[in-house]
């Protein structure tokens, strides 16, 4: 089974699946967005999108309530189109209180059976605004941690994520886009902390890509992150990079199977 | 005829024209380099490698003349070997005066019949070492010189790049990567500024390269950055994401041929 284990919904959904089939891809982990370049008619609506995304990234418009309880709200009605292709992934506000957070967990992400919590787009120096969702993870049966881990995110900030990591072992912490440029120190922290995982999405080098999944093929979740990434593309890239069929097979399905417990 | 605008001297070189023969690229861009990470024959080795990467785009080991002339030696071989699938691009220490920029670009760049210079991976902030290179290739017919523009150079940084290239509108000026995270501010000084040009290498989100590319075709070389990127993925992308056959023709071959005179 192939899984792309991280990817937004993208407009309309009924493409999303069909390009899914083309690409030989059985389930998407699915996350929410609050926004949707994929729409854009022309280059001025996707640079706006851009600005939107660079400011949600610096952390400036992160906490928006509302805006995520749409972005769910559309997340969950697409899983309930196609159930056995979507599994969901929703986001939570961080800089809530702890019992709002479990308030917020509560009715958004385990009333709606989604398997984990992200994309956390965090500004560089904010990951202790996790804490209440590590602790909220904790409360429902640790639900995995999604956490964008390119720029702005120094290699400090990922250090801060491991830490979180190593405190709450029984929780699947994933480290997005491979920790980006700071993918050669992330991968001695993914070797030792084992509850720790790699999303591949957003890679900028195929030898950086086939040097990590090679290094520690079990610790890698083979991610599209659609609509910035292409299925087709970033599934041939791991099949030409992987140097065994086992390192291919466990990026491309194998661990996200097993993260999840997927049963079919 | 497609051309790779911008790759490094791979070890050994007969496995690189094989690539190239498999992938359809007629002519490469061949960049010197002082390290070889394609040889390396476990992770340890590749770490290694990384971490000279690391500190030459820090900045911290740019100068170092030596090393610079042998990779440039290595370069000159190779174009020896396959003089009509090589166009070579040497470095060039910066912050060198005048005098001995000027002696170094004779003897390294000019006598070897070497088109361009680069690739420059500067530190940020440093980019006013550029100076005595730019009055270099005035003097030498207007080499073209091509800047590594991912991290660590900021939007500043690239900025005065831009100057730099609005000074000498008679200078082609490559910024490498597209910008990095910085493509969307980039975009608007490409368009802006006639000689600026944008390397496709090391793309991070085909969606961000397919938008680029679309935008301002005329100003965009394909490259790929061996050892770094794969040909045949980095030339199906182009394919994929170029929305006519003008756009693909474009940034794959014809605007490198413009750019370089190139006849045959």
């Amino acid at each position: 089974m192939i899984i792309d284990a991280h990817s937004h919904v993208t407009l309309p959904i009924q493409e999303h699946i069909k390009a899914m089939d083309e690409a030989g891809i059985d389930k998407t982990f699915l996350f929410s967005t609050t926004f949707h370049p994929e729409t854009s008619a022309n280059f001025a609506e996707v640079k706006t999108s851009m600005e939107y995304l660079n400011d949600l990234l610096a952390g400036k418009i992160g906490s928006v309530v509302e805006a995520r309880q749409k972005a769910v709200s559309e997340l969950v009605e697409a899983i309930e189109q196609y159930p056995d292709r979507y599994i969901g992934f929703g986001t939570v506000p961080v800089g809530l209180n702890l019992n709002d957070t479990l308030q917020y967990v509560n009715d958004v992400i385990y009333k709606n059976h989604l398997a984990g919590m992200g994309e956390f787009p965090l500004g560089s120096g904010q990951t202790h605004l996790l804490k209440n969702v590590f602790i909220a993870s904790q409360e429902f049966h640790n639900l995995p941690i999604w956490v964008h881990a390119f720029f702005p995110l120094t290699f400090q900030d990922i250090k801060d994520i491991a830490e979180f990591a190593k405190t709450y072992p029984q929780i699947p912490v994933i480290l997005g886009h491979l920790g980006g440029i700071n993918w050669l120190e992330t991968i001695e922290l993914v070797k030792e902390i084992p509850n720790l995982y790699l999303d591949t999405s957003a890679y900028y080098s195929t030898f950086v890509l086939g040097t990590i999944i090679n290094e520690v093929p079990e610790k890698c979740l083979f991610g599209v992150d659609r609509p910035f990434g292409d299925l087709q593309l970033s599934k041939n890239t791991i099949l030409r990079y992987a140097k065994t069929p086992e390192v291919s097979n466990a990026v491309l399905g194998e661990n996200a199977i097993r993260l999840l417990n997927i049963t079919g």
